[in-house]
């Protein structure tokens, strides 16, 4: 049970109160940082169960078209630079680095570490960053032209945002299972739109009670700003939220569908068969945040969740 | 198909058409960095069959007695620091980086960012690392003391090894499945001891031919051969090797079952019942290389691969 601080909100008692109620249960396993937590076996067969709803969806959806791709959660400089991430959420990225020095460079490394001295000085860039989002890896593999269809894919991976938060459900490492589609502008639009209500009846078939609304991204900065007055301008983002604590906020946002038009394309040097650049769209589910809203609204032990549900995760 | 190099070896050779034969089948797809790849669906069901395969053999040796816990592939500097990985494999390390400053500060990134110029000197340490064994974020939950039969632990996740390389079995990023004990000094010994001919057994299943050997980590620099040669005299790590390369070299460890004696358990502050230090062994299954052993020996479509195979698998 972690110590009310002096000054706290009733969302942020709400918050740390619920956090304290899954490490108490031992679903979630404190490492000292917070957004970052061990899983217990318990928790993962509720992800593991999401996973088997969301791969249903996308078979009823596209048969078997979605190509499966699976990437780690470490991927190239050079592809995350044509994200422009680093532009846009530089606050939330993950560079990595490394130590590419000799035996003395070492030993000067370990003698500052022994006077507790930072060392981070002595690495150098790994030329890896953390994936920030399932499908940014995606791209690279796809420069070029894509066939007159489009190109779909299902990928699934950890994401890395540095946002440390008690609130359980903004964690820095966390999964997202996606249906990426690449391909002509109309088709990309298609696919944001056609996945809201598809992804509201994922929700539904859990019993979540989960609401679409217009979103953006929280983009870095006074320029930022602009960017996200103009991504809800244009429409081109719908977070499914569910209320996670009551009317203390506007609720969680579990699943996000997305039209990136010709971003990724431009970046990446994809185009379509006429030669345009591709559109890009993708629908994201949040696993851990969905796994979290059923704890909150059907109770903590799945134990006695209702039949249909557990029938639907295969639990 | 990559170009051969002017001076290559016969094993560099083996390697790299290794390598060109699994992009080109789409099981692995290349992200323009030695050592990461994006995996296809059919290459992960591999995987998940070894995993099938890794699990039935943790439940014939310990039945439900190990706690299943996955943790993030990025966890928090303060364990990392206890586990001295720094001192030993600095040039293995990924250490995390972010942006924490302020709009002014933001423009002076893109504005080196533009001109071309590195601009990791604008980043700050995060506080996280990512993982180089999948045991090791696991210790900290232990520090205290451990019931009088030890802690025993089903992990699994994604780690991390700066070490680009052509050989498709040394990946940068890759799965590892491990069972991990903390206890008596004499139970972890037993731990290790008895996971060598069973982890030998999973690979027989597989109908893969592996050997045991002692086997040392790669410590670094100077002061590192010392440890070698300790580790191995003390007889600490036992290796299972598959030759993927024929003759060429002297094999590929696949499997790993080691001894840490008091290491983790003294820089964790964990103890033993009696109030000694715990000691702590793994056993550590290399999903993607044993993958690899399957392809290299069985073929690299697995609708040819022996039912026998296919059926342990569950494919």
């Amino acid at each position: 049970m972690t110590e009310a601080p002096i000054t706290e909100t009733p969302l942020q008692q709400a918050r740390r109160e619920f956090r304290d109620e899954l490490v108490e249960a031992g679903l979630l396993i404190p490492t000292g940082i917070d957004g970052l937590y061990g899983r217990a076996g318990a928790f993962e067969a509720i992800i593991d169960g999401i996973d088997h709803a969301v791969r249903r969806a996308g078979a009823t959806a596209h048969g078997t078209d979605a190509q499966v791709v699976r990437f780690p959660p470490v991927y190239p400089r050079e592809s995350f630079e044509k994200t422009d991430y680093i532009a846009s959420f530089p606050n939330l990225t993950g560079a990595i680095s490394t130590f590419t020095g000799d035996n003395p460079a070492h030993r000067a490394l370990l003698t500052d570490r022994a006077a507790g001295l930072p060392w981070d000085g002595h690495l150098a860039a790994a030329g890896t960053m953390l994936v920030s989002a399932a499908c940014h890896p995606t791209y690279a593999s796809l420069t070029g032209t894509v066939p007159d269809t489009g190109v779909l894919r299902d990928v699934y991976g950890y994401c890395f945002r540095h946002e440390p938060a008690i609130d359980p459900a903004r964690m820095q490492a966390f999964r997202m299972h996606e249906f990426v589609f690449v391909g002509r502008p109309e088709a990309a639009a298609a696919h944001r739109d056609a996945w809201v209500p598809r992804g509201l009846q994922v929700l539904a078939d859990l019993q979540l009670a989960a609401t679409d609304v217009p979103a953006n991204d929280p983009f870095f900065g006074r320029a930022g700003r602009i960017l996200a007055v103009n991504q809800r301008d244009e429409n081109l983002k719908t977070e499914l939220v569910v209320r996670l604590y009551g009317d203390l906020d506007d609720g969680t946002a579990v699943v996000s569908s997305n039209c990136h038009q010709d971003h990724f394309g431009e970046n990446f040097g994809i185009h379509t068969a006429d030669g345009a650049v591709a559109h890009s769209a993708c629908v994201g589910f949040g696993m851990e945040r969905i796994a979290l809203a059923l704890l909150r609204t059907h109770g903590i032990g799945t134990g006695g969740w209702p039949t249909a549900i557990r029938a639907t995760l295969g639990l």
